[in-house]
């Protein structure tokens, strides 16, 4: 379907297509370059369009942070899917019912416990799960230390078991808390280190441990070699956002996403425009706040993406923003900013906002609007 | 469709049926007693078995915050509908689209600029828009000050321009930043007053104004007199949340939605249960941060509700909930709370929390739990 962009109804969630499909290619060309498959993480963008487009330019296979999104890519045809999200017991039955459709989905354990329920219902049901491990490389969440006992005991018990043991996983999340290249490639670096590395111990162990799989958008684009590993997931990079460009690894030019916002009022004496883009639309994430810039509810751009730097977007109800000018003294903040006319703000964190919007507006580099649908809930 | 709670997959959103019927009657009871009538507003919910259960309880039309909420309710053959976000003029034709259809549909302005607008757009269009003027009566979003010279040019503008000025409406949104009776008492007086004063302002012009509208879920169960009001406009009280329950005006036993996870891993070393609710579960939504208790993303319960005080969630990431045990060392942590089994969480902010669901379960005294849909978008 398409849809013309004056008259789209706000708040609306617009995709950049020529900033996406470039940071597309810039992510696959470095990993082509260092040697290893992408495989993109969809949590970011949820829709078809963009993971057809990931595929298009060499991704293979794609990694999922729910069950709903595995099934919506495999309705599409997509069927090699890693859930990257510990395996919960309840959940084993939608995951059976994938694999005997055809689905080559695997799954992701960091217990034993996990990895016990996984074997049993295994067995239970007649059936082989392609499992991952998952190892905590930073600290900042699951997985197990690459010297934890129960690494081993885990890939032995699915060994034994009947899984299939795909390898070992990491995801470099305190990533996002940097800022400068070279602790970026020191995180980097032991990401890749400390994964291999686990890897390695199931290998002396005498077990199979294929591939090895890292990433997060941060360190994939600041490693400077990643041997021993076999695959990169990544996800925010197919949009980018403030966070990241904070984090130092994406331009202004690069920020795909964007919400358009129509100016529903004023309070002139202390310098306020009203939108109709509030925390609905924008999320309540203020991923910025604890950077070195803090970006409010978003930058505030023009209708056509120019950064607009005296105004600040730093409140949000339920259906109102709150944008302040710096210095209201110095224009008629009415005349400058008419009820009707339109604002366009760059979001903290793409798949926040993503989440808020059914759809999304996809705006070609001809002026053709194009709706892209997403998924939401479970 | 009925479902069993027992195998639900998680996260799920759910109700507690009696207690959002209390909730319905107490603030019904509430405004009957003061004599004015309940216009609930919807936003909270945007589910139609929980507005059905505030109109059977006696509420009279229905307050939404999208003209999307609008067109449902209406479809859902409910006539009287005030969308209460100052109408955008690029949303006008959606609007006479819903009156052409049969709908009571009123609008609200707060600017001249809007006002020409809708006179301007409804003389192309041969159409009578029913209008409401925006108050400002705590200074914490839009409206205009009692005494602002453009409230009674707007009235007439309006009324000349061949609307219908339906009335004075306000929202004493800071009562969302108190915490105790007295300071919530004055609030309430303050909106009744300021806004029954702006229609005065309105009437002494030879105007016009039949209606006063007022409310939020604080002063509204606050209120000691509502003399000068015709209706009240009140939203989050259908579920309560914790912000509510900070602000004093809710008990423990009335917060009627939580989210339902489930364990998926532990970090014993620090302490934490890491969950598959994060915040796409719970929205990033950290509205008791700022008040007397900061319950993190929520606070944590056990499957059947009771509070598990020692229990802080302090964390997530997408789709990961990160909840810390306050003294790890007291007990086995993987032992209490074993892969695979459930938490409830209560969410800060219900709206906020309610939206990241494409449904909610209902779940009745009698043990049956409903699927009941909600709106998502715009």
């Amino acid at each position: 379907m398409i849809v013309s962009l004056t008259h789209l109804d706000t708040p609306a969630a617009l995709i950049d297509v020529p900033r996406m499909q470039r940071n597309i290619q810039r992510m696959q060309q470095r990993m082509d370059n260092l040697g290893v498959r992408l495989r993109p993480h969809i949590k970011t963008s949820k829709c078809l369009p963009t993971v057809r487009a990931q595929i298009d330019a060499g991704a293979q296979g794609v990694t999922v942070s729910t069950l709903k999104e595995a099934e919506h890519c495999f309705a599409a045809g997509i069927r090699d899917i890693f859930y990257a999200v510990a395996m919960a017991p309840g959940k084993l039955p939608q995951a059976l019912a994938l694999l005997r459709e055809g689905c080559q989905l695997s799954i992701l354990t960091d217990s034993l416990a996990g990895a016990q329920a996984i074997v049993d219902f295994g067995q239970q049901h007649d059936t082989n799960f392609d499992v991952w491990v998952e190892i905590d490389c930073d600290g900042h969440r699951s997985g197990l230390k690459e010297d934890d006992k129960a690494l081993v005991q885990i890939a032995r018990l699915l060994t034994r078991g009947g899984s299939s043991l795909c390898g070992v996983m990491t995801h470099a999340g305190s990533s996002y808390e940097l800022d400068n290249q070279p602790a970026l490639q020191a995180l980097a670096e032991q990401e890749r280190r400390v994964c291999v590395s686990a890897a390695q111990r199931i290998r002396e162990a005498g077990l199979v441990c294929p591939q090895v799989s890292i990433g997060s958008t941060p360190t994939a684009l600041s490693a400077q070699n990643l041997d021993g590993v076999t695959e990169v997931r990544a996800g925010v990079y197919v949009f980018f956002d403030l966070v990241m460009h904070n984090v130092g690894v994406c331009r202004r030019d690069e920020l795909a996403l964007s919400v358009l916002t129509t100016i529903i009022g004023h309070q002139p004496d202390k310098g306020w425009i009203i939108t109709d883009a509030g925390w609905m639309a924008m999320s309540r994430d203020r991923g910025t706040q604890r950077q070195h810039r803090d970006y409010g509810y978003g930058q505030v751009c023009t209708e056509h993406g120019d950064w607009l730097e005296d105004l600040r977007f730093g409140a949000a109800n339920q259906e109102h923003g709150i944008i302040t000018l710096q210095n209201p003294a110095s224009l008629d903040i009415v005349v400058r900013f008419p009820v009707g006319s339109r604002l366009r703000i760059l979001p903290n964190h793409a798949c926040a906002t993503g989440a808020q919007f059914p759809h999304y507006h996809a705006c070609e580099a001809t002026g053709e609007v194009h709706i892209w649908s997403r998924l939401h809930g479970w």
